[in-house]
Order: C-alpha cells, then sequence, then structure tokens
C-alpha cells in the first residue's frame, strides 16, 4: 500500500573527469570557490562534462490545512485559509512573486492543486492533483489517511516524470499553503529529532505572543503524537498535500535524472521526507537559499546541505529556487564553455 | 591638477513611495527579504517605481604592475605577470570565465587595456586605455605619477560616460592584473586604517611561506609611504592603472546615475578610492560577493556594505558582478511587475 521509491546515485561517476576538467579552467585552482562544487554536481546529476541543463522548470504546489479552519488551530497563521486559493488565482494571472521570478529566469512555470479548499472551476494551466479539499485537523487525528498519502505522492511523482518526459533536465520546486510553516516544524521535529521550540518560527510574520501560542499548540500536538517516526507516516501526520506532492514530485525527479531546485523552509520539509525515504535523494538537491525561518537551518544541517542564497528570504513559492537558478546556469555553463590553460595559451601558476 | 568629481545622492528621494510600493505588493510584509532592499536602492538610483535596468554592460580593466618585474616583487603572486597579457587576450577570443558569465547573464562586456605590458596590436574590442607599459615598482617610488594617476582616472570616467551615453543603466566592474591583490592591500590599509597584515591574503593562491613573506613586503612597503592619506594620493603610490581607472570609471558611471555592480577585492579597492575621494558613491553601488580574499571583509566594513552573495570566489575578472546581476534583474522586475494586494484581489493580514 505504502509506496516505494528506489533511488540509485547518478551513475558514471564522473567525479574524477569533472573535477580535472574543472582543474583546468583558465583561473588559479578553486577560484570559482563553491561554483565549483556546483559544476561538479550538476555535471555528475546530467552525466556529462559539458551539461545541458535547458529551460529549467518549476512546479508550485498548492495545498490547504484543515487545521487553519478549525478554532483550535486558526492562530498558526497571520494570514486566513482563504490566501491559499487567491494566491493560487494570483499565480494563474501572473503577478506573484514566482511569476516575476520564473519569467527573469526563463523558467517554465507548472502550478498544481493538490487539495486546495476551494472549487476553481475550469481554469486552463492548472495542473489536476487534488486528493481532497484540504487536509484533516490534526486535532482530529493524522492529516491524511494513508491511502491519500500515497495518491499524493504518487500524483507528484507522475507531474515530475511528465516533465522529464518533455526533456527537462531541471526542477524546481515551490509551495502555497497557509498554515504548511507548521506542517513543516512538526516533520522537522519528528525526522530530525530536534527540540520542537527550535523548529518552529514566524512563518508570514507572527507576532511574539502569537509565536508564543504557535509553539505551545505544536508542542502539545508533537507530544501527543504516537504513530512511527518513518518518513511517510510523519507526512500522513502532519504533512499538507502540498508537501508529500512535492515529496513524490522530487523522488519521481531523481529517478528521471533531473537536478533538483530546493525552495525554503516547506519545501525542505518534503525533501527531508523524501531523503529520509530514500538517502540517494540528497546527491539530486541543489539547495538554494537559507530561509530566515528558523526551522530551515536545523533541516540544512541535518541533510549536510549547504544553501548558495542567504537572502533573508521568508516567501516561498519557489522564489528561491528562482533566485538560484542563475547560478546553476552559470556554474553549468563554466564547465561547458570556458577556455582550457592549454586552448587559451595563458601560462599556469 | 588633480581631478575632481563632484557627486550628489540620487534625487529626487523615492525611498518612501518605493516602500510603499513594494509593502503592497502580494507578499507578506518583508518576505523578500534583501531583494526589498535592493529593489528599493535600484528604484532611487534609477529614479522610477518601475525601473528597467535594460542590457547591463561590464567594464573589465586590465593594468601591469611594475613591482612584479622587479625581483623584490616577483614572489607577490603566484602567476607570472606575462598572465596579464595572455588572461586579456583568453577575454578578447571570449574563452575566460568573465565571458561565459556574461554570456550567461546577458552583458555586455566591454575589455579595457588600462596599462598592460604588451603590444597587443590593432585588436577590435580592445578599448586602448592605456597610460603606460605597467606601473612602476614601488620599491623605486609611487606607482604612477601625479599626471598617470589623473590621466586613468579620466580615462575611466570617459568609458563611463561613453557607456551611458549608449542608454546603459548597469555598469559592473571587473579587473585583470596580476599582482593587483598586493596593491589592493596596500591601498585598503592605508584608506581604512586596518592592521596591514589584516588586508593581506593568498591572492591567486599563494600558499603559507609565500603569504608571510608577502605580508612582510607589504608591511614594508607600507610602513616606508611617508604621502599624504587622501585617495587618489594613495591611489598613485600603490594603484595599478586597472585600479585607477576603475575607479574614475565608478565615479563617472554614478555621476550619469547609473547603477554600479561592485566585484570582489580589487573591483572594491577602486570603490574604496572612489567613496573616499565622494562619499555619496556609495548610494550608487550594489556589492555583489564576499570574496574568499582576507582585506575584502575590511573594506565591505568599512563602507558598511553587505554583499549579496558569499561563494568563496576569489577569481576578479568581475565574475562575482556577473553572478550578482541575476539578483539585480531580479529585484527589478519584482518592484515594476508584481501585482499588488488590490490589484490581485488577495487578503491581507
Amino acid at each position: 500500500m505504502t509506496p516505494r521509491f528506489d533511488l540509485t546515485p547518478p551513475a558514471p561517476d564522473l567525479s574524477a573527469a569533472l573535477q580535472a576538467c574543472i582543474d583546468n579552467k583558465t583561473k588559479p585552482l578553486g577560484a570559482l570557490g563553491r561554483l565549483e562544487a556546483l559544476a561538479l554536481q550538476i555535471g555528475q546529476v546530467l552525466g556529462s562534462t559539458a551539461p545541458e541543463p535547458g529551460t529549467p522548470h518549476l512546479l508550485v504546489c498548492a495545498g490547504d490545512h484543515g487545521t487553519l479552519r478549525d478554532a483550535r488551530g486558526r492562530g498558526l497563521s497571520a494570514y486566513p485559509a482563504d490566501v491559499t486559493w487567491q494566491m493560487v488565482v494570483n499565480f494563474l494571472a501572473g503577478g506573484a512573486a514566482i511569476n516575476v521570478l520564473a519569467r527573469e529566469g526563463g523558467m517554465t512555470l507548472h502550478i498544481a492543486d493538490c487539495g486546495v479548499a476551494h472549487d476553481f472551476g475550469a481554469r486552463p494551466g492548472l495542473i489536476d492533483a487534488r486528493v481532497a479539499p484540504g487536509t484533516a485537523s490534526w486535532f482530529d487525528g493524522p492529516a491524511m489517511t494513508p491511502a491519500q498519502c500515497a495518491q499524493a505522492l504518487e500524483n507528484g511523482a507522475r507531474i515530475a516524470r511528465d516533465i522529464a518526459a518533455g526533456g527537462a533536465r531541471v526542477l524546481g520546486f515551490g509551495e502555497m499553503g497557509i498554515g504548511n510553516t507548521a506542517s513543516a516544524s512538526l516533520i522537522t521535529h519528528l525526522l530530525t529529532g530536534a527540540p520542537m521550540d527550535d523548529c518552529v518560527g514566524r512563518g508570514t510574520g507572527l507576532g511574539d505572543a502569537a509565536l508564543a501560542d504557535k509553539k505551545r499548540v505544536l508542542a502539545g500536538l508533537a507530544a501527543d503524537y504516537a504513530g512511527p517516526r518513518d518518513a511517510f507516516a510523519v507526512l500522513a501526520a502532519f504533512g499538507g498535500f502540498e508537501i508529500a506532492t512535492m515529496a513524490g514530485a522530487m523522488l519521481g525527479a531523481a529517478q528521471s535524472r533531473m537536478l533538483l531546485l530546493i525552495d525554503g523552509f516547506i519545501s525542505s520539509a518534503a525533501a527531508l521526507v523524501a531523503q529520509t525515504h530514500a538517502p540517494a535523494l540528497r546527491d539530486y538537491c541543489v539547495f538554494s537559499h537559507r530561509s530566515q525561518e528558523r526551522g530551515h537551518a536545523i533541516q540544512l544541517e541535518h541533510m549536510g546541505a549547504q544553501p548558495l542564497l542567504d537572502l533573508d528570504l521568508r516567501l516561498g513559492e519557489g522564489t528561491g529556487a528562482a533566485l538560484a537558478w542563475p547560478l546553476v546556469r552559470a556554474a553549468a555553463a563554466i564547465l561547458r564553455d570556458m577556455a582550457s590553460f592549454d586552448s587559451a595559451g595563458v601560462s599556469k601558476a
């Protein structure tokens, strides 16, 4: 019943050939710093010393959290739950931050309704990956049934494979779901073992009193959780459909040998679920940025990830992934297009 | 005789209008972090709440340091002095890191010979801004005469004004000059007052023994310097022609109301000279990245600058500026193209 995603590291192992290629470029050894490690990872995932990442794609998964429509959970976000569907409409109209940043980066944007509590009617451009109109309230039991969780994971994997089948080599991830920092905090606590309090932040902008309430409520929910700590059980207990769909999409994308651009706290919660399930996922992930949201640092440390950007972002939607894409593109181009000492006739040190 | 560059802050002051515009975008207040401050600066410099930065330009200034052809100074770099002209040839052939990164970023690249010790012959695409075939050795006196320093500054200002006259609104800066980390270290020490040792780093990759020698040699030169500490006197004493030309170009670009993208340690030494001369320069500068070169942090702190990227780069050529450009482009697009809460019908917190 529970889906199983088998994943192996990129093969063949080109790391020695890639390192030699990077070291022969006309620059002092190591002078491009972290861009060199990024170039090596890109070459490894795309299986080439002259990688062509092509047009990058970005998948934004949206879902609602029943807990936010429960009187006991309403204080978990500074924004009303209706903002989830309103922002999906904004995505489809092209006016949100992620639309602007995807356009600037030449990225193809996909918006998926993974379980928003709203009837969008027929909306061209909206992927129907709807499991239910929002998850169940955490106060009443698990957010989703095992079958719903499996469906969301498989929806994501199918979307990613479809995107790969169209020729894409790079897939970024973003999300929208009022309440999903609370969801990500619970997942982070249960899968990393870090203290619950350290995993909780201000989300869309809670004040001090509301933050204290959020910590109290989430600590209670975490303490009451008696289920298993495996990735998909925790996902079903506290995940949103958007997080489960992203986790499945990450696993499907890695199986399709795509390079993954992970955004901030929520996307990294999905990556944490996916990597806990299939550790080889790590090799395929580029972590875009370090979010201002407190628990993100815990996730990154747990996954051994050093993000590319540190710009105090806390918006989600995939905005950090879109901002990091030009660095990925640049690193691939360095590997592919830059002259070697021999070809340029430049003296070595 | 000494040139004087008058510079005023951007006018009119649009900061309140820009902040209101940013705060009404469909995102939580402040959720785009440092991108919001960047958007505000861009709007201010370009004088618009809907800024159009257009095609960015990047000026790479090359020059040789006589000190590196002096037996007493040869150990200051891991690479032979001939690499300066060899890399200029590489730039003109399109094979260097900056060529690759400028192409990826859609930037127009300009290469200027500001005083390379080589006869390039007729080279289409090479700007002739040659003051002399390399500076004089610091062991024999100032690197350049006051007249040479003035000429390099004026050459730079003229190049920048020409680029502005072609319609450019953004100008990035990079350089090539074997030995110029030593030059930048001396300038940084003399203009910031930071201890000489803290201003010296490994440059293109000196080992521990060579680094200790570099520190000893530069400490001796700094101790022997008895000239005035004003920006252009220090520049004439220890600058390279590439640094002087960049400083002039920065001042000319700011006078032309362009946004400036400052690269790493050497470009920031030029910015330090320019800002010491005309403090309003700071408003026009975007600091691209924090270099691995040790003295860069001192320069940034002195100028109150927080760079956008921190990727352990230490290559120069303007590579950091080219990598930061997409963030500038993105910030301008957020300001210009993103929907407001009202226009998108999204509920506020």
